[in-house]
């Protein structure tokens, strides 16, 4: 008991280790954060987490702590004070978290709450699904003459605000939307209201990276229509500009929708 | 020199790899990329990757093709047509480069002038500079009920275009500026006059995620005098946004600026 008391104060010596799994490609996982899960005694695991990346913690406790936007899900702040315990009981914790722990994984919220109550913790990044969904699909986010950037954002939100459309629209650069099945209806509208082409292509890219993974294109005034025929479902990202008429241009996404040509139709010709 | 020539004509069977080294930690390649590596038969190799990453690839030859924006470089077309060669030669050949292949790397475009000539390659991600530098000092690219979404963009162009600097101030997402170091006087004004204020926070990363890293923290509107001041050097990110005032009243990107207090000022209190 003494030992335990005593490592609870030890605050610059993390033990917590808040880790990106990557997206469904389990190869996509970075070597620390295949070291660190060999070395936790207790791994705390997301829904959104390939199974097989657990074969590099056979030695460790699992603890299945999934939160799903919407769906049946753990607390955040039962997982907190899980953490919080172990972490003041100086166990080697690794919180695993599908894609990267910092892309709207709330690794800062979680790395702040614990340090507040003297928890050192340590963020290892990943590979985010919207930029390995699209390297899947040959779709370069950036690409010369075509887009200067990338904008990564999340359709889903704490208290139902709206995000900033127009700048969304306008801003010139490849746009990724995470968690937005739900709210097609409020991105398509939100995006044409905002000045963005209704011939924009659009990639949906469903269970980016996994053997599972599907894709389907269409133009952004047919988002809505396009997405029920494909049957979308979460977790899905949408990529959304001219880089996606590259791809399709350059062969390797229309070879991908031709080869799941009982979903996928190919892009209509942009106005 | 049949078997050459056979291999020459199997595009689909990709000997081609664009390749994500990450960022400067070693630890931060992918499992995938490690494999790949190991199996190399030639590396060309950009100048921007850390030198321990070619210590999963002993065996193979390597090939330096630096390539930094406006200093001395190995022209693209000549990159290009080794990539062909060794291709059509059926080599295993990872074309390696710093951060992700498709941020900023020309992964596509090189990609893309590959298949339009018989030969496939395939993609491999990486950890973008952007992400791991913010990551290392404490700063959460998103938050929620701060910032919704992150916009990565590159300051350097081929034709000195403009950047949508007005959407790019008010799209209300964190603003991550890659190659930027060389056009901070441009960046600075695009934004004060695309609207965004005066006092929003950035951190000037050098160095992302290497034990060289330095960084530096201060106001909108004084971006210039300060990157002086501090002597910022490529390669460096600036994160731009109300994160970086989040990250430092949790205290992780105070407590990094104080270590560095010799060159390190304190962001002065928002507006």
């Amino acid at each position: 008991m003494t030992t335990i008391k005593s490592k609870e104060y030890t605050p610059m010596n993390p033990t917590v280790w808040l880790v990106g799994a990557g997206p469904g490609d389990p190869e996509l996982l970075t070597l620390k954060a295949a070291r660190v899960l060999s070395q936790a005694e207790i791994v705390m695991v997301d829904d959104l987490v390939n199974p097989e990346i657990l074969e590099h913690c056979p030695q460790a406790r699992l603890i299945r702590v999934g939160k799903r936007g919407g769906c049946r899900s753990t607390p955040q702040a039962f997982i907190n004070r899980l953490m919080l315990r172990y972490g003041r009981q100086g166990k080697r914790l690794v919180r695993l978290k599908g894609g990267d722990p910092c892309i709207f994984g709330r690794a800062g919220e979680e790395a702040q709450w614990l340090r507040e109550r003297g928890v050192e913790s340590e963020i290892i990044n990943g590979i985010t699904a919207g930029l390995a969904g699209a390297t899947q699909c040959g779709i370069p986010l950036t690409l010369r003459g075509v887009s200067r950037g990338v904008t990564l954002v999340t359709a889903h939100t704490q208290d139902d605000s709206e995000l900033n459309w127009q700048g969304l629209a306008q801003g010139g650069t490849t746009l990724v939307v995470y968690m937005g099945v739900a709210r097609l209806q409020q991105i398509q509208q939100g995006l044409l209201n905002g000045g963005m082409p209704a011939s924009t292509p659009i990639a949906m890219i469903e269970q980016a990276s996994s053997p599972q993974q599907r894709q389907h294109t269409c133009r952004l005034d047919e988002l809505c229509e396009q997405a029920a025929a494909f049957k979308l479902q979460s977790p899905a990202v949408l990529v959304i500009g001219e880089v996606v008429a590259a791809a399709l241009e350059s062969g390797q996404l229309g070879q991908l929708l031709t080869e799941h040509a009982n979903t996928a139709q190919i892009l209509p010709q942009a106005n």
